[in-house]
């Protein structure tokens, strides 16, 4: 049976179905574009015509191609950063700490390596000249973001004698950047996308977590 | 007594002083503008005219755009990466290797947050897509290159007892970025070319160092 409503003119609840619809079409287009042509070469126009909708629709979401481009760093970063957030906030009750660092250090580095995330931060560092803030955005929603999590339940872990440091923001930065500077680093000069190869991100994690534990683990 | 020659014509000599001196001129004012303007942005009238020489120099000297600016990558990561290099080389003979890493990590971090080299770097990873070639000449000539060399020093060091380790490059490699990732990646996205205080500079170098010999440091 088909809901009388269904035949009505459009309720406030359509509308607004319909709106957040177009404003993730908008999203979706914009992120491609802006990846493939630069910010400079990215147009209003080209993002809607990708959207499927007028020019007037993108403008009445987002303002103008700064606002656009802002969200569009602001929602990939978060994507890629939330999860880590949320795994790091359960390592403070680790019982076996090596395995859950190498654990969360495959998970950590595999978001981190994500083509749209390496692309979009590309994007943005050689943008920072011009949009400081975008920068600061990434860095705080991202890397920042999971150092200080990681700080937090390193704390909470020197606090249990199951690690060994005076300064856990630092140790957190050290774990951090051990885990993903390696392939991060390269990628980011070398212009590849495509993941680091299984069994060489595994490496990575795990003697990253080799070297962190020698220094900040218990004896 | 003035050398009669100097009010004779110019000969051979003369001639390749002031092709040298432009070349050098060129190379100055097209860093400035390439750093200022982005890769787009920067015309070769421009460069002319802050070299005060004639655009038909500039091509004469420099082919195109593309060879310009290759070459202010490969000269300016050069002049970073040398003396590094030449530092590395000592370190296999080293007697005191927690103090001659200290030195050794204090320069290199200098080196590496010179201004106008995050400058060049943001500028590379922001035309990676459009310059792979570029990315990779920065790469192997710049952090590439400085982790090979340490790679043979750490190996000589641990024929010698002085370290532990399996895999020298790694070994390199987790040296390397203890010391330069911290304040190298938060440079690159929050856009300040300023280096951090001496003293957090330090801190990054001794804490770096003591994290890579806790993990590779003889028992």
């Amino acid at each position: 049976m088909s809901s009388p409503t269904s035949r009505h003119p459009p309720n406030d609840h359509d509308e607004e179905r319909r709106s957040t619809r177009k404003r993730r079409a908008i999203l979706e287009a914009a992120t491609t574009v802006f990846l493939h042509n630069g910010y400079v070469g990215t147009s209003m126009d080209e993002v809607a015509a990708l959207a499927a909708v007028s020019k007037q629709t993108v403008y009445k979401h987002f303002t103008d191609k700064e606002h656009l481009f802002s969200e569009i760093v602001i929602s990939t970063v978060n994507e890629a950063s939330d999860p880590t957030y949320a795994e790091v906030l359960k390592l403070q009750d680790s019982g076996d700490v090596e395995a859950d660092l190498r654990n969360l250090g495959r998970r950590l580095l595999a978001r981190v390596m994500q083509p749209r995330l390496l692309q979009l931060r590309r994007l943005v560092i050689g943008e920072v000249g011009r949009f400081p803030e975008l920068g600061r955005t990434f860095y705080e929603r991202g890397p920042g973001r999971t150092v200080l999590a990681l700080g937090a339940a390193f704390e909470r872990l020197a606090e249990r004698g199951v690690l060994q440091l005076d300064d856990p923001l630092l140790a957190a930065a050290h774990f951090n950047w051990l885990i993903v500077s390696i392939p991060l680093n390269q990628a980011m000069l070398w212009g590849q996308d495509e993941p680091p190869a299984p069994a060489d991100l595994d490496r990575y994690v795990d003697t990253g977590v080799r070297v962190f534990l020698a220094a900040y683990g218990h004896c």
